[in-house]
């Protein structure tokens, strides 16, 4: 059995390595395009905060642990074509060579690129984005060659919010901006105004809402042109967003969606019955709508690229889905979501209600407390749980996992706020935010 | 509508509150033998900690606030007899006067006291247990006037080791000791190593299976007598556990189970129509198991004093039950679990499988990562997923709440196994601990 895996990080590395000791003899091939293999995107924004880091810390296992584990790991191969009715991938070296391989499966796990705006200037030197291990590193390398003391990042989500973190610890003066108003426009707007106090108070200038129109190239550095406005720096950060890497995929034919997501079943397979993918390439079902979406996070690529490797081996493995479960840091703050906003839980057809609380992290007269808010969000009809979303400053990035399993079980706000949660006084309030916010809720509805 | 309440923490006074709430005509009295009302019990550890705090910073709410919201809050007023077919209690009041009130509901919220074993010497000066605020103060007073610089803790509960912190935070040498051996013997060795050598870390000196025979005055203080040795110390603080207020509930002919918590249903009525008990003193249902349990928590006398009103006042509402979640802190460990261990897994008729792993506490290569031990359960049988234990310095009072919900709604290890928590770097690694102990123990089941 020959499965072929192309792109080595979180999905492809998973499932390779998963195959391999799930069924010894099969023949596994990995081709990626880079050098690198393995590693930890999310970890970037911490390591360029920290000069004296080098990219290389972030990757999880090396390319020879993985060749000496038996997987045949090419690296600087870039797959170009996929015949699915020949069953051969085909592509080019770094170095120019051809090479054709033929699979009995296959798992297209390729991630996503940042995404580019078709404006001029964004190929500019000095432009960069943050996806991949050598882009980490060419950020890391423009700051200490330029003595890089501005930035502007494009773009509000959380790489872009990561990254203010990142370049302060840097000692880089940062603005923000995007084109679209609105800091944070899926969060409620309690809670938005506390990230963006949190951003200010660590001297981030936040413009949203401005129109971008190009970047430029000025005698100093970069221009940065907005409708209404100009910014200058010597960086931009190009945070806006990525896109699914699904052009070899569309052209061998198969299904992929408006999103460019590759559309795949429960068991990770595409409408090829022998090609498979996973990953942040790939859609998945939601637990809550049943629907698909596209949600490019780190777990579900790394589970997604275990089940393939399962069903790749004869264990046939389906995944449920996910509930969309998020969460990052930024300065002091705790950021966190799970399933669906109010807009989202509209659209998808329930009729909801919601509450917004603020509560403490700790029990009444706990020294050290600080506020947690919650916006929580349910179905009239069904009395369902249908999403949470969090700011506070500690115990906010693991509360999120309490409700992220009540969506998995399909549990009313009721049943969700009568659950056992822990006390102790330095931990939370006797009643947790996450139970005052569903007792609140379940009254309203 | 006359609504009486014998005891004013948290069950009673969270039902006293919210009966009035919802319906302002109903007469609620409440009968409180001390004069402390509404108080955070398990802040008192925090509080001892801090010499310029005083004990009544932990009171959440004042008789004054509680009078003024239409209560009749009697203080100073010990309940003696409840005389279940004349609808009557009767008791004395702290000046030695009776009274005699009738009512149409009774809340039986008299909580829980400190066991003391009857042992001699129990009963001497500097020998002090902690359950109500009166008991706070005591210690507090003892150190400050006695000058304590050693102590001996006989227990080693949840209680008892959150003295130790507090003892420390004061400069006081701690030495603990208890008759039966195994510092938390309900703990998987592995994770009590944990707890011990971060005791240890901390100088407390641990003394397990030693048998305790008595406590004897000494020269400068009080000498706890042995077995097998003696330990010297100026204090001697009984921690050895709380057992359920229940004379009054059994005198009155009412249910009382074997450990002497008096047996109510998921709608708090005990076995008499008109009398409700909630609390420390009363039992509830245990989720995983369907049988009952007592354990003394503050969430759930809470919760069901909340319950015993809504059933008070016409909306008739059930508890379904707890899962047994708790966690305490204990200098920098944090100590959680929920759920059955692998012995009441057994008890309980289950087939219990179970995984110990450790983990860390962030991504890989983010700094500040510390060690998380899971010990987790599982039912052969079943598949279903039967209770955690947690050991780490971050994230683990929290993280317990996820499998808490899963008890809740009878997820099997591998539903679990597959939910999508939450991940980012300075929070946890890609496969958060609990995921990683879900996914072994799924493959070992």
């Amino acid at each position: 059995m020959k499965f072929v895996v192309i792109g080595g990080d979180a999905a492809g590395m998973s499932a390779a390595s998963r195959a391999k000791r799930n069924q010894p003899d099969i023949e596994v091939t990995v081709l990626e395009q880079t050098e690198d293999v393995s590693y930890s995107a999310c970890g970037m924004p911490y390591n360029i905060a920290n000069p004296s880091r080098e990219l290389d810390d972030l990757v999880v296992r090396s390319v020879k642990e993985f060749r000496d584990n038996g997987i045949d790991l090419k690296t600087g191969h870039r797959a170009e074509i996929i015949e699915p009715s020949l069953k051969m991938v085909s592509g080019k070296t770094a170095i120019g060579d051809s090479f054709k391989l033929s699979y009995d499966k296959l798992l297209i796990a390729t991630g996503a690129s940042p995404t580019i705006p078709k404006l001029p200037g964004f190929d500019l030197p000095g432009v960069l984005t943050l996806k991949n291990l050598e882009d980490g590193r060419k950020i890391k390398n423009f700051i200490s060659s330029n003595n890089v003391k501005s930035a502007v990042i494009i773009g509000m989500g959380s790489i872009a919010l990561e990254m203010c973190e990142a370049l302060r610890e840097r000692k880089i003066d940062v603005v923000m901006v995007k084109s679209r108003p609105g800091l944070l426009p899926w969060m409620n707007e309690k809670l938005s105004e506390m990230v963006s106090e949190e951003l200010k108070a660590n001297k981030i200038v936040i413009y949203d809402g401005h129109e971008i129109l190009s970047i430029q190239k000025t005698k100093d550095g970069l221009k940065v042109v907005c409708a209404d406005m100009e910014l200058d720096s010597q960086m931009v950060i190009a945070a806006i967003g990525v896109t699914p890497n699904s052009e070899l995929a569309k052209s061998a034919g198969l299904a992929v969606n408006p999103d460019r997501s590759i559309a795949v079943d429960k068991t990770l397979l595409t409408s090829d019955q022998n090609i498979y993918a996973a990953g942040d390439c790939a859609d998945a079902y939601n637990v809550i709508t049943g629907k698909k979406v596209w949600v490019p996070l780190a777990l579900r690529a790394n589970r997604a690229g275990w089940a393939v490797a399962d069903n790749v081996t004869g264990s046939k493995t389906e995944l449920e889905g996910i509930a969309g479960t998020a969460v990052f840091k930024m300065f002091d703050l705790q950021v966190a979501r799970t399933g669906l906003t109010v807009s989202e839980a509209k659209a998808a057809g329930f009729d909801p209600a919601d509450v917004v609380i603020t509560s403490r992290s700790r029990a009444h007269s706990h020294p050290g407390n600080t506020t947690i808010a919650v916006h929580m969000i349910g179905d009239r009809r069904s009395g369902r749980l249908l999403g949470v979303q969090m700011v506070g400053k500690e115990g906010t990035a693991h509360r999120i996992d309490a409700p992220a399993v009540a969506l998995h079980s399909k549990m009313t706000v009721k049943e969700f706020s009568e659950c056992d949660l822990a006390y102790a006084p330095p931990f939370s309030p006797v009643w947790d935010p996450m139970l005052t916010a569903a007792n609140q809720l379940s009254k309203k509805m």
